[in-house]
């Protein structure tokens, strides 16, 4: 008798993007004539860089070829990507990796989803409250965790809330983590981590023998020259940290797919019985069995965002979207809302005005200025009272938004 | 303490291409003039028909304008192809199928792969021996076999055996089983199953609630028209079957990556206490949970395939190595050797000569023709005293070796 994984079952309804397209229905179909701007997507929306566009029709040409063809690449990606990537994205922020600690991928969502894989059962892991829901929902599937509770937190994991209180940096965890997920600069708040802060954590992994997963899917968006772009800039996050990247918002490859993660040859956990095995094995041998690699034309694209042009081009969509989040912070605090993010980060997060619910906000800016966002307390119940904006629509949307704002 | 998945320790180490490279790079050390031809590559040579090419180079060139840049796109695949997959593939064979029950990814190897997680750690599986060890390694890794014996045989696997004595065609388990992976045509053997079998498959497995994963990868090399290239093209299929597809073979697409799996919307699994649960609902929260869509560029290029232009050119793609593998399977057979496959499959499956093992003939194939082939032994050991040789090469290197084989 075949059976499910019923750990499936203890997983919570997808319940906040189908709630947000609900009302949206419900309001278009009562109000027909609204135009109705979203500052609530999470996708790119600024056309692919002209060098990457180039290199990646080069790329199919050359798939036409017989000369030129290539059928499988290499499970951990091509040589030309993982040198560009060593190169522009590590060895100038005095990171040394090596070519095998690097692996390419066809996206940051199922290398973060995958990578607990390789993990025990038992692991406690430990994530922020308001999280990314990958994070947990993969957890909860491979049975790390027990129920849901009412607020759709899961019985053994360890939610660190993150509010205005704390500059939504998390606190140490106070009973025992095996494996922490961190995101910085962060979605949904838009928080970054100085290097004291990474050092807290990284120094919190080494002595609890504990290992940190960064996400550092946004770390393109950091302006501050003070940030750390990856948690390798801290001393000792080579033996307790692997890292993920993605071309996704670095340079509009959400619809292209590809990224990478980063698993040191120094990373080690633990056997039940204590001995060390290297983690970056375990990680290979599990994208070589069940991943073969990303397409040919797809890391191709990505190599030509490390060149003189792409990154020139990548930097000023970049620079749109930046100039969104500004005036969406700027607009918004000279309203008087109280507003976090923004600054290194394509996200903004505010604080709800009068001590209005998340949702209470949504129904609010929907009907009076016709803006959608994304209720905080979708991201966890610490995201209860705020709401997040993303810095990703058109610039022309976001003044209108702004203008439509100011208007309520 | 952060701990591994200690069943990544069960697997084997992954001897079978590595050894062959081994031995390969030591015979070209000592004689540095010989031409090796490899028979033993399971990739495609042929570059992409031109179809393909002009289909993708236009989606590049969309993505660098804003009017027509695509972001995310839906998890399951894009409207545009699944509908192409539907009339094409499945229509055209009375098999009526939903858009639901299609899920468009990035390659057959991470859905048969990653297919496992959506069952119960419990389940017994069965697998055919000689086996593409993609399904053997992922359930190990899920943890849902014991250690391997000296075979590298895993216990609570079932092992069916298939030899020329029961025409490459596994008996139906004696024992209980509840998830039968089933690839017709065969990797490595190259054997297809009519439909009375894959009728009597479909019955066990209706009888034994159990589930059918088919990998059907290779279908479009059937030529065969009595031959199911789907299966369920065989009654009461839907209720019991996963079906996996990929455009690898069928159209070049090794290095470009796309594929897809059917799940069928009344195909459902048990919980442990007896409830049904429809499977279709589990892998869709899985698919969107760890994946976001396989490139639109991949797929631009795969809904091309479907053109009558495509259709065309990847025929006569598919030709050149049924071709191949017919002038494999002559020639062998003229020489007096006992060949099994190439007629609707791209894999021909030879008898050693002279009782020999299948490394030995590999040995020897390799000193005295300078030819590569896939020792049987490697694929399970049910396939010692086999060899295996692919179609997948250019003409002219079959030609050749076709030549030296007739010499040695």
């Amino acid at each position: 008798m075949a059976t499910i994984n019923e750990n499936f079952l203890k997983l919570q309804v997808g319940y906040l993007f189908p709630e947000i397209s609900r009302r949206i229905r419900s309001f278009q179909a009562q109000n027909p004539d609204a135009k109705i701007i979203s500052l609530g997507i999470g996708d790119v929306t600024q056309p692919l860089a002209p060098a990457i566009v180039e290199a990646m029709k080069k790329a199919v040409v050359n798939m036409g070829s017989e000369a030129t063809f290539r059928g499988y690449g290499p499970e951990q990606g091509y040589d030309f990507l993982i040198d560009a990537i060593i190169e522009n994205d590590f060895d100038s922020r005095g990171i040394d990796l090596d070519s095998s600690e690097i692996f390419v991928s066809d996206g940051a969502k199922c290398d973060t989803g995958n990578i607990q894989e390789i993990f025990g059962i038992d692991n406690v892991i430990a994530v922020t409250d308001p999280v990314y829901p990958v994070y947990v929902d993969t957890n909860v599937m491979a049975g790390r965790t027990g129920q849901a509770n009412k607020n759709s937190q899961y019985s053994r994991i360890v939610y660190m809330p993150c509010t205005a209180e704390n500059n939504f940096i998390p606190d140490l965890p106070e009973t025992a983590v095996d494996i922490i997920y961190l995101c910085f600069p962060n979605n949904p708040t838009g928080a970054v981590a100085t290097k004291e802060i990474l050092s807290r954590w990284v120094n919190f992994a080494r002595n609890n023998k504990a290992i940190i997963l960064f996400d550092a899917a946004y770390e393109a968006f950091i302006a501050d020259r003070q940030i750390p772009h990856s948690i390798y800039e801290v001393e000792g996050a080579k033996e307790v940290a692997i890292e993920f990247r993605s071309f996704s918002k670095t340079a509009g490859f959400t619809g292209v797919r590809c990224a990478f993660t980063i698993v040191p040859e120094q990373l080690q956990a633990y056997t039940k019985d204590g001995r060390l095995v290297k983690v970056s094995s375990l990680w290979h041998r599990r994208h070589c069995t069940k991943f073969n690699g990303a397409s040919y034309i797809s890391q191709a694209g990505a190599a030509a965002v490390y060149t003189t042009e792409g990154k020139k081009q990548c930097r000023q969509i970049i620079d749109i979207y930046m100039t969104n989040a500004a005036l969406i912070r700027e607009s918004l605090t000279k309203l008087g809302y109280d507003v976090y993010g923004g600054v290194n980060a394509p996200y903004i997060w505010m604080k709800t005005p009068d001590g209005l619910s998340s949702w209470d906000f949504f129904d609010h800016l929907l009907q009076k200025a016709n803006v959608v966002g994304t209720p905080g307390s979708g991201f966890g119940p610490a995201g209860e009272g705020y709401f997040r904006l993303t810095a990703f629509a058109k610039p022309d949307d976001v003044r209108e938004a702004m203008q439509r704002f100011a208007a309520i």
